[in-house]
This record gives C-alpha cells, structure tokens and sequence, in this order.
C-alpha cells in the first residue's frame, strides 16, 4: 500500500466533536431482542422534575428513534479508517446460505483494486464480499415468504416499537400517551409492532429492509406505509467539488440528524472508493444511482453505455455493500419522445440519461429489456430495487401528465416481476406536484404497484421559491407522507441552486423530520404524540432545557432562545422575551387551573348551563339574549 | 413640541436601503381603474429572450402582487417623520358621511398628547381623527349592502385580477396561463374578479376590505377565501426590548417580504406613539389586540380591568387608525375552568388576560356583555372584527377539543351581531393541530360563523420542532388555506423561543407567502400558475437571472446560487454545482426535444404501440413478454 498523505488521515480518521457529541441530557440505550446480538439502539432524554405547590413531580424520559448508530455511542471510538462495528455478519453467517468470494468479481472493480495510485484513497480494511451460494436467494423477502423471521425482521420490530409496551405499563407514562386518532388512507397499523408483523408485510411486498449482506455494519430499518415514515438524504460529491473525507462527513453528520437512509449520489472523482468509505462507516442504508457510475465509466457519453457495462458496475456496487439502487427502468423508448411537451422535459438525471440512449439507439431501455437479469444480481446479495421515476414532473405544469403516469403504470409491471424474484421493491415518486393533485399519486402508486413502498422527492407545492425548497417540498411530503408514502427523500435549501454545505444538509433533515413526524401523527402511528406532550407539558411548565432537549434540534432551540434571554437565569424564568413577564399566557394559566381544581363541581355546572343559555338563543335567535345569561 | 434627539432622527427619518432596494430587473407599475385616482400598484419582472436554434424568442414581463407600497416605488422618496402619501382621504371625503373632530375623543389619547415629555417621540403630522356623522355607518360591509361599489372595491378587485384579462387577450401568455383544475372544497371563484363580485362577498360577510377611514395611506386589499390568501405578519416591542425606530423598520420590511397586513402587538414602552408612526407609514392594514394596552394601563393587572377603559383603549386606537382589532370576546366565564384538564391550557395572551378577569370576578366577560357597544365604535371608524380565539390548542393534546370549539360557536354567535351591525369580521383559528384535524377546524368554522373569513395562526403540525415553527406551521398553513382559509397569520422560527428579528421575519413571511401560494394554486385561483410557470420555463432554459428575479426571495436564490459559483458565467452556464456540466438532465432534455420536433407523427406512433404493447402483457400476464416488444 502507497503512503497516506499525513494531511488526508487528519481529515479522516476522525469525525468532528459537532457529529459525535452527545445529544443534551441524552444517554443511548439498548433494548434487547431475544438473542444477546439483537441489541436496538435508542435515545433517552432525560426530563426534570416538575415542582408543583402539592410537591415534586416526576416526568419521565422519553424514548426518541436514533439514526446516529455508533456516531454517539461514547463507549465506541469512532476510527474512520477502520469503520464502525460489524452487527450483522453473524446473522448473516448462520443463514448458510452464502459464501465468501476470493476477490472482488466485477472488472472495474478490480481494476481500481490494483491501481496503486489510488492506495492512499482506499479503505484499510477491505473485506472480501459475500455472496449467494449458487440457486440460493438472500432476500429478506424471500426468507419473509417461506415464514422466516430474520435477526433484522426482530430487529426493527423492536426498533419501530420504541419501548411502547413497557411505557403503556407504566403509570408515569400514562398522560403522555395521550394521543388523537389517525386517519389513515388504507394504512393498517397495529397497536404493537411485532416480528410476525414485519414479516407478513415484507412477505406482502408492503415494506422493505434494505441490507445488502455486505453492509453488515448497517442498523436494520424497515420501509413500509405501516410502519414510521422514514427520511432520506443525499450526499455525494459532483464534478465541481467535495472530498471523500467531506463526504463522509456529511453521511455522518445526516446520521446524526435523522436521516434514516442515504443516497451516495457521487458523479465527481472517485466514486468508487468515496462509496467504500461511506460504507464501511454508516449505520444506514445506503443507495445508489449506478447509471450515474457506469456514465462516468464511458467519459458522459449515455449513447456509449451498454448493459455489460452497467452488470459490471451493479455487481461492483453490491459487493461494495450497497443496500439499495435507483434503477430507472420505467423510461421506455416509447415514453421519451411525450416528454418534449412539456415545460421542464426530463428532470431526472438517470431518466435523462436513459432517454437519450434510447433515442440515439432508437432501442428500447437495456435496463427494461434485462429487467430481470437485475433481478438475479439483486437477490444474490439483497440489494433492494428503488424504481427510479425518470419521468416525474420538474414543475406544477407537467404534473400527473401522461409521461409521468405511463412510467408509473410500466414500475408496476416491474414490479411483479421483481417479487417473482422475491426482490424487494420501493418505487420512487415526484417531484413537483400542486397540492390538490398530491393524492393522486399516492393512490395510483398503490394500485397500479401493488402497494409497494412509496418513496417521494417532496413533492414541492409550487415552483416559486428556490433557496426555500426544503419548505416547498415539506409542505408536500408531509401530506404524501399522511396519504400512505414509506419513505421521503429531503430536500434542501439549495436545491436547484447548488450543492448543499452542511448546514443545508442539516435544514433539509429537520425539515423532513417534521413532515415525517407529521404524517405518523396523522396516520395515528402509536406512541407517536408522546414526545409532542412531553415537549408541551414542559413548554407550559418554563421547563426550557427540557423543551430544548426535547426537540428535533436541541443546539438551535437553545441558540435562538439565548439571542434575546442569554443568561442562566433565562432558562428558568417562567417567560421569555417574545412577550415578557407580565403578559406571560402560560402563568395566568397555572392560575385558572388552581381555580379549576377547588371548584370541579362548578365547573361543570357552569359550562353545562353555558351551553344550555347558548342553545336557547340559538332556538329564539334574539340578539340581546346573550346579555342576560 | 419639544427637541427630538438627533440620534432618533437619524435611526427613524430614512429606511435602510435593505427595505428600499428596487427588486432586481423589477419595476413599479401601476394599473388605472375608472378614476384617474384609482392607480393600483403592482411589480413587473421583466425577463430575458429565450436563445433558440430557430432564433429568438420573447418571453413576456411578468406581473405580480405587491405589497409594498410606496417603499419600492422610485417616485416616492420616503421620510418617516412626514408619514406615506394619503390615497384614500378624497374617497373618504366624497361619500360624505364622516366628519372631522377637534380633537382626540379618548381621555388616554388626549393625556398621551398633552404629556411634553413625549413630544420628541410623537409623529410630526398628526391629523385630527375622522368619524362617522351621527347615525351614519361607514363600514364598506354597510355600503356594499346597499348596492354601492366604492373606490376601495374597485381598487381590490384589480388589485387582485393582477392583469389576467390583459394577459388572457396577449399571444405571448398562453403558455404561460397553462394551469391544472383546482380543487376547491365551497370555494367559488369566479375567472375575472370584478367590483361588483367584490360588493357582493364583502355584503355577504364571507369577505372583509379593512380599511379604518383613520388610516388613509392604506392600499385597500381584501381578505376573503374566494380571494388571493392573504399573509398576516406580527411585529411589536415586548418589555424586554426593541425601539420605535426598529418597529418601524419591521413593518417596512414585512411590506417588502410580501406582509398582506400587519400586527401590532406591542406591549412594551410607548405603546400609543409607536403605533401612530406605524400607521402613518403603512400601506398595509394594521391590526392590534387592544386589550394588550388596556392591560399596561392597569399596571398589567388584569382584574383591574374595566370596560370604561377599555371602551377608551378602543377609541383611542380607532382614531390612529387601526384597521382591525382582536377581540377575545368568545373567552366566556362558563368556559375558562375547563381548559384546567388540558395540557397546555390557554396559550392566548389575550385569552389568558380575559379568563383571569372573568374568574377573578366570577362576572361573564365585558367583552361579551358590550359587545353591541363595541360594535358601535366599530362602525363610527369602519374597524373590522378579527374575533380572536383565546382558547386555542397550544399543544396537539388540546387540538379541537370541547374548550376550542365551545368558543367557536360562541364566535358565531357574536359574527351575526356584528353583521346585524353592519361590521365586517374575520374570525381567528389555531394554533396547534394534527394534519388529520385541520379539515374539522375549518369545516366548523364555515358552518358555525357563516362563512366569515377565517384568519388562522398556522396551524403547527407537530409540537417537537422549536426553532422551526414557521415550517412545522407552514405545513399546517397550506392545508388549512386550500380548504378555505382566507389569511394566514405568520410565524416565525423564533416562535416559543424569543422575539424574532429581521431576518427570523422574513424567514417567517416567505414561509407564508409559500403556504399562501400554494392554496392560491390548490383551489385553482385563475392566474396563479403563471409565475411558477415562468420560473420553471427560466430554470429549464438556463435562464439563472430569471430564475432569482422570479423567485419569492431573489435575493437569497441569488446568494444560494453564487455560494458556489460566485462567477458571472455562473450566470450562463448551462448546468449548476450540484450535477456538473455532463450529467445535466435539462442539457439532455433539449436534445429530445430536438429529436421529438423532427419525428412528430413517429412519437405519437411509437407512445401508442407502447401503451397497446403493454396492455397486452397485462392481460396475458407472461413476465417475458416484455421483452419482445
């Protein structure tokens, strides 16, 4: 191995203290499944006492999902050089059902492998990959259909169920289960999320788990419109800028803010080992747009692609690990030329690409014609299909057009035959979409890909805001997400404007935390308001560091309160600066329900003779009545 | 009147240039109704030719609302000592029934104005007030009843028509007039709005102009759900901060950013006269809650509340101007206890003040015993009701629940009194509500206060994001606007957290604007595409100038863009740094464009034998036979 440029390890080894910091007031637990190696990682916030005038009074932590994996694990020291803890390798192993390679089996592959130049850029410890012993099928929806319940399926039982059992037993936590009913679109979600439970819905094609047997060091999650609904991001370096050591900072720092899967969208320098690194670090799913790669390999030139060439560098990512590929095998030849009606054309970089090979071939998609011989490679490592939408809507005025809907119809015959396969299959959405047509979609995806998982860009709900599209798109992924989509891929700040820095990254993710968490609420997905009524009750109480610790972005609650109250004493001050102390609504509360609670029997009465006296003027329509209640 | 320090001239006399700064490649324009008065001020943004291989192509001016005023019209120089130019006063005048006091008729006003210690603080200009003669109503609801359009319907109705018939009869719009059905949920808006239409809604009540014959630099709009929605921006000192001169410059700004109207919701020092310098320099209705003064003149004690002084605090107000007052007159006696059993109890200031005087005296609130009185004063002045929802959720524990909806029908009740009044009225909704009961709350209201404009603060979606309330209730804004709501009240990142400044308000605003647009779009109001269709026919064509220009926020779009590539070819280039140069789909795009224009009756040909092939496979179900076609 060539020497490490001594300047290149000081960017990398290490992540930076803003990435792996501890969460105020937060410690990572473990929730034990039932073997000692499924391990579920959680967050607990730990709340203060409320003091009340009848004495203390305990709140109790609260449970958060956690993405961060190891990244804020302080008993694990994070070496990007040597990548983070293997948890899956032994599950994987005990399957038997698939054997070690002696080297990498794709050209490519192996030809970066022996480039020396590129030694101070690769991974120290590469692994040789795994894969499916021949006539074998390593899906986990093909273990889901012969019954099997896989380390992973419990894994994300216990992982979606976030400890709400044991809080429903508890007494503490019985004011913060409060929660409304959900309405749900079609959606079945049950009380408890159990093992059998995955399973049947993985077995159904309903929700994926996308863990390609070479990213062992991934946290199982699971994808699915019954389950929470989950937030991707995108990283990934273009031919304008980035490095690997940028890169893999930013998959960790999306980590650390809840993003629960990760697109590597590289098209710049050395992607291939940029993905080893990501890799090798991340404890989420990562997905990839090989076309993007495989253009790379014939210098941009889609006409020059060939389906050799793009096998190769499927093979090549799935023996790196990746866990999931956007595969835009919807954009027929048929398809292309409807395009030209519209405002924004093709938007989709891949769609693009494909287009134009089509048309310069004047030959139907090599990725629709070799559909299922994708197929093959995917089951022989469990790499999940994201059907890519090539053709989805680059503005309001080509939404839901026939482009758009004929590709969709096309994903759910591809569909079908993936699950012949037994390969899992998420299908990708729009785009940009008015609100009033958002539906539509949903309900044609269900139908017309049989309920498989959703997955949207946004949509975004108008045209008109660029470095505000984080919030154009949020707007509609919240809805989406409501009428049934499994997964949201976040948008930032700088979306068509240019590459994102961290701070978009970070923006874009909170954004979609929101919209997501929205959608569990309006879908009723259990438990999910107790951290809403922990945060309110703590609100209403001054409990300010427990309100900042409660919420999706601790550091920046904390930060905008202490612009205008930047003392300690700000922090336990029953008001803040937005209205001062006399006015504060809060207090004068605590004073009605003092009152409240040494007159009940009056309350009642009153407010039943008050809506009586109310009825009767509505009966006698008198517009004076209302003086003599 | 005493010496006015020079530092306070020099922080109030001028605007920043930040406030001032025409929109780039944007001019003033202004369109002429049936009086050489009625001039009604809109933006047009003129865009860059379209450079095609068949030459040149015009892409036409593009107009949109603007909110403002004088601030942005280079004809106009602006001294805040001297007040904006008086548009209405002639209007006014002509009609007759009002007439000019001597002086103030509140006692508070008048000690205000005797007080020489003041006399540095006070506007330079003040005007006695107006009123309406003895038994006259000059409400533009009373005139609207009786058949009569007024220049300040007129004025609304171009104001919000924004050119769409001169532009339905151009060549050079039709593609950009292109726009999908809306889905309106009772909403009918018509393809033109006319005066006359405007007359109608505003005599039905399911619209309201507010426009205080006391405020005559105000350009008239119109709030209303068959209407453009309408985004109302909050400003206002606290005890804990903020000058005259930085209020003043907040509402300058909020007028900028796209504020339909505007708060004043101070409750900090010289309340009296920074709402006067407000006002003299608003194109924008202002709305305060006067029960927030009425309080600082009790020594912020609330049971030492009367409704003699706040009869006065009303007066007072009315003849600055004050276009619309909050009134928590639905905050009933019987109601107050039983917001004990909710989370987060009552969370409206005005609501809290109100529950704590109803208690403290065990006596129905004044607010609803006089509230014939109170209509009274409204229709001397033409103030328009904004009935303020003190029991609003804070908290989605408390959304919809009995405490919430028993004072909406109370508003109800009090909107008919007001209508038999003749005054307009708005009624104000919440707060903090799941996305699946947004539709209720909205419902509820269009049966329960028939049909009067409702005029909601988000609602938020979730309680768990402080720091980022203005997305959590953006998100709940555009839901709430698209079935009906007909303004939205902003809120700003700092919501919860502290005061907001200059930039949480325009982050705040633009939120909004979005929300606001789209369920402009959502419902189909005609017209509304055309700026997002213009924006997206500029990003399709590299036409980055045009982009930023068209934007909601040109100039951050600008600085997103520039971060990283800050160079004039920047400008020009056909790709952004997020893709690179080789793999920009828009690039790709055109070449199927190309291709599509030179083989027309092919593509049509090919689509077809597509779609037929396809529907084949699904009826014979073979999965190979995809394949052949």
């Amino acid at each position: 191995m060539s020497a490490i440029p001594e300047d290149f390890i000081q960017q990398t080894a290490k992540l930076s203290d803003e990435i792996t910091q501890p969460f105020p007031n937060s410690r990572k637990i473990f929730v034990q499944g039932s073997r000692d190696d499924i391990r579920v990682g959680m967050r607990e916030i730990e709340c203060a006492d409320t003091e009340t005038s009848n004495g203390v009074e305990k709140n109790p932590p609260i449970t958060v999902y956690d993405t961060s994996g190891p990244f804020t694990d302080p008993s694990i020291e994070i070496d990007l050089m040597k990548g983070i803890p293997d948890l899956r390798s032994k599950w994987i192993d005990e399957r038997g059902d698939t054997e070690w390679l002696s080297g990498l089996s794709s050209d490519y592959g192996q030809q970066r492998q022996q480039d020396a130049a590129l030694d101070y850029l690769r991974f120290e410890h590469i692994r040789n990959p795994r894969r499916a012993k021949a006539g074998k099928n390593v899906s986990q929806m093909h273990y889901a259909r012969q019954g099997i319940i896989t380390p992973e399926m419990e894994y994300v039982a216990i992982r979606e169920n976030m400890r709400l059992d044991e809080f429903r037993a508890s007494d503490e936590y019985q004011m913060l289960l409060r929660q409304h009913a959900g309405q749900s679109f079609g959606a079945q979600i049950p009380d408890s999320i159990t093992a059998e439970f995955v399973r049947d819905e993985v077995a159904a094609g309903r929700a994926i788990i996308p863990c390609n047997i070479n990213h062992p060091e991934l946290e199982p999650m699971i994808i699915g419109r019954n389950f929470r609904v989950k937030v991707n991001t995108n990283i990934g370096n273009s031919a304008m800028g980035s490095s690997i050591s940028e890169e893999v900072e930013k998959m960790a720092w999306s980590a650390r803010w809840g993003g629960d899967t990760l697109m590597d969208l590289s098209t710049g320098k050395n992607i291939h080992e940029t993905r080893e690194w990501i890799l090798r670090n991340s404890p989420m799913p990562i997905g990839t747009v090989p076309i993007y790669q495989a253009l790379e390999k014939v210098g941009g030139v889609a006409e020059d692609l060939t389906w050799e060439l793009f096998r190769d560098t499927l093979i090549e990512q799935a023996e790196q690990g990746v866990d999931y590929f956007t595969i835009h095998a919807g954009v027929r030849l048929a398809y292309v030329p409807i395009t030209a009606e519209r405002v924004t054309g093709i938007v989709s970089r891949g769609g693009s690409i494909m287009a134009k090979w089509c048309l310069a071939h004047h030959e139907e998609s090599f990725l629709y014609t070799h559909f299922e011989d994708i197929c093959e490679i995917m089951k022989a490592y469990d790499v999940a299909f994201s059907l890519g939408d090539g053709l989805r809507p680059g503005c309001l005025a080509d939404a839901n057009d026939r482009a758009q809907f004929a590709e969709l119809e096309t994903l759910g015959e591809l569909t079908k035959i993936a699950w012949q396969h037994d390969v899992q299959v998420m299908i990708e959405g729009p785009g940009h979409v008015p609100m009033q047509m958002i539906k539509e979609n949903m309900d044609k995806e269900l139908k017309d890909c049989y309920e498989a998982p959703f997955y949207t860009l946004g949509p975004l709900v108008t045209d008109i805001a660029p470095a505000y599209d984080h919030i154009t798109s949020g707007i509609g992924a919240a809805q989406i997400g409501w009428y049934g989509t499994a997964m949201l891929c976040y948008v930032t700040p700088k979306e068509h404007l240019g590459l994102p820095n961290k701070n978009d990254v970070r923006d874009g993710i909170i954004t979609y935390k929101i919209a997501a968490h929205a959608a569990d609420l309006a879908k009723g997905f259990p438990g999910a308001q107790i951290q809403d009524n922990a945060l309110s009750k703590a609100r209403f109480e001054f409990r300010w560091e427990d309100q900042f610790n409660l919420s999706l972005d601790p550091e920046r609650a904390r930060e905008y309160h202490d612009e205008t109250m930047p003392k300690q004493s700000g922090k336990v001050a029953h008001f803040c600066s937005m209205c001062g102390p006399k006015f504060c609504s809060m207090k004068i509360t605590q004073e009605v329900r003092d009152y409240a609670a040494e007159n009940q029997v009056e309350v009642e009465a009153a407010f039943e003779a008050g809506m009586k006296a109310k009825t009767e003027e509505y009966i006698s329509g008198g517009k004076k009545l209302y003086r003599e209640i």
